[in-house]
């Protein structure tokens, strides 16, 4: 193939790009929707295997966005695929839950120290919205605190944004702001006796670019606060969930929710989520109705019990906070070797990085879209995570390309 | 083992019911709730293979409810299976949709005729919800009219069951008389000008026992009354869909819905709806944004690819008529034979069975128990459903059982 009629040749990403504006709106929706993503992150990909991925031209990326935080162990990891592909052979959807089903009930009521029971469903979104309901049936009350510019899901009672509800829908959401906890003192007495619930993150994840860490004395006093009124205290684990610590993301600041919410990293990459509840909550399960044709598919529960063995027993966390911490140093040491006022925020296994300049937004576009040229899978809109799988190599590899990306940025922006 | 240690010995169903009783809210939740099982339903399930189940102590059933819909061509069909492997070998849940979400979108829109477009979810209300969504974007409107006892999910937003939920999850939902156009006529006019979509199921599926199909001139009517005031009509095909027809349930009375809502049988078990839509409402998708952590993950995507190949090159939907004809006539003709008055409601695909008596709900439960006895799984609370897998080995064994049933609703009721 010459120079000229490779210029003239679509890529196979651009072909089915094209292939895709026909027949899905705006060519792709939710969070890969074609208008979201960055310059240069290809919308297809072909296969991918530990940290690294391939786009459906062939090109091989290190993982660092994880498919949004289920991949916790690399893709295809040869526990977690065999357990599956063990469960799958004897049955997956069938006419009520197999064995697994229980034994992923206990391993968890054992693994999160608030836990006495659980309930599994298939989106986080489902977990979130059965905690609500479980707190509202508990409490018979209507109001729901949560923090803002906060990420619980997207349907319409919890949407962020505004398209396809009624004002209705969240006409007892109340915002409070994170690690303030006057501002939640005042919006419980503005609502005393009908909050049914506060959710909370583990941390301020969607707050970019600073992603602020939780002040412990915030969480002991949500929790206090909680004892006091009444409401019960909902921790959305769904993204934080064993990547910041094993036994829920805050037990190592020992404040223990009534209910949390789980998915992404459950499984490593099968569809599935969890709500576990404390034994003041399990009387209200019985009080709600809920299900799906899905949610006790065997296949997902038998992957989510091996993907928590490999987590517990070869010490995961501790290599994705490693794999992090490797990661945070070679940015900080790149960006102050080209002159650039970085900050680097979030957890060091769900990191991001502030450009220290009224040009962050446009700094990090530029970034980003160098960091994919040069095959680092990376995102502007969203912080990245690390894996058990991303070994010293790939992190290497990944500061190769922010070495380049760096080098772009001061380029395109000068120094700050 | 004697008689007397036999009896001692609790099965591995009581073992495992009595440890899932510990950690899941009353022992279980859902569709399998152990207090809706009709007694002798074993809640844990050990394989599945083709048009048979076995539970967790080795009993075999002739499997009549297909996981509640979602088996259409049998557990395990090896091409479904081997789809899937193969896209797992591949990758799953990854950074953004494999070529298969292109295909599968192309094959949709192929297959259904209303369609222009699809959008992918995982469960079956995600993809109902979606749709009420895109309606409401589009016209900028509020209300949702649904039929009296229909089932359309248990979000807070369209849960017939109210634990959990406030009067405002609901407030814009309006209730209508299947197969009554007049009733349409006037709640449309109750609401005029705010009428954002009109939800339909393809017959009344949940109006037990009689599950009445739906009057052509009905449905017609509904798609007049939308095109007059402008309302979406959307078609819930979530339990009809590939069972009822190939392109969609009202295509054999030629009413082209403009959305269409999908799931259960598409993928034949994997966790997968879908929306589809007629270009008028592609524009609406970009008002509103909607995501989960799995929508984009690839085997369930090829599984689909797989399961709509089989049902179109091998007239999946006959074998199960036929499976579904054999069926009937046998039940009748076993009914008569025991003098009870029995009639069969519902599409032979989506049988059930009313007993002519003013104690029709205590005799099918003593029907119901007696058949799970015999070796064949169904349920009192729910149509039952054949797939492609069902030969007619299989309709008779079911149909031994059966006998054996009428038999024994004959011996405690006497002949109706």
């Amino acid at each position: 193939m010459t120079a000229t009629t490779k210029l003239m040749t679509p890529t196979r990403n651009e072909h089915l790009r094209e292939r895709a504006a026909r027949v899905v709106p705006g060519g792709m929706y939710g969070h890969v929707d074609v208008r979201l993503l960055p310059d240069g992150y290809p919308q297809f990909f072909a296969r991918a295997q530990g940290a690294r991925i391939w786009d459906v031209d062939g090109k091989e990326y290190v993982d660092l966005m994880c498919s949004s935080g289920p991949i916790v162990l690399g893709h295809h990891h040869p526990a977690v695929d065999a357990a599956a592909a063990a469960q799958a052979r004897l049955g997956d959807c069938m006419d009520g839950p197999a064995e697994v089903f229980v034994e992923l009930a206990e391993r968890l009521v054992r693994i999160v120290r608030h836990a006495d029971w659980a309930m599994f469903m298939k989106n986080g979104t489902d977990a979130i919205t059965v905690a609500v309901m479980l707190a509202r049936a508990k409490t018979g009350r209507r109001k729901v605190l949560l923090a803002e510019r906060s990420y619980h899901g997207v349907l319409p009672w919890c949407s962020p944004f505004p398209g396809g509800r009624t004002d209705e829908d969240q006409a007892h959401l109340v915002r409070y702001r994170f690690n303030d906890l006057d501002d939640v003192r005042a919006r419980l007495a503005d609502h005393d006796g009908d909050v049914a619930a506060v959710l909370v993150s583990p941390y301020a994840h969607d707050d970019y670019p600073e992603l602020p860490p939780v002040d412990p004395a915030f969480a002991r006093g949500l929790r206090a606060l909680c004892d006091e009124t009444g409401a019960a205290l909902v921790l959305d684990d769904v993204r934080g969930g064993f990547r910041l610590a094993f036994g829920g993301s805050w037990e190592p600041i020992d404040v223990s929710p009534d209910l949390s919410a789980w998915s992404k990293a459950i499984a490593n990459g099968h569809a599935l989520s969890a709500v576990l509840g404390s034994d003041a909550f399990r009387e209200s399960a019985d009080r709600i109705f809920t299900t799906g044709s899905f949610w006790f598919s065997s296949v997902a529960m038998a992957a989510a019990l091996a993907t928590l063995d490999v987590i517990e027993k070869h010490d995961a966390l501790g290599t994705m906070v490693a794999a992090g911490a490797r990661l945070r140093e070679g940015l900080e040491t790149q960006a102050a070797g080209h002159g650039l006022g970085v900050r680097m925020t979030g957890p060091v296994q769900m990191p991001f990085v502030a450009f220290e300049s009224a040009h962050h937004a446009e700094m990090l576009r530029c970034f980003v879209s160098a960091a994919l040229d040069q095959g680092l899978l990376i995102r502007h809109d969203h912080h990245w995570f690390t894996s058990a799988a991303h070994r010293d190599v790939d992190i290497d590899r990944a500061l190769e390309a922010t070495d380049v990306a760096f080098a772009a940025v001061r380029s395109a922006f000068g120094g700050s």
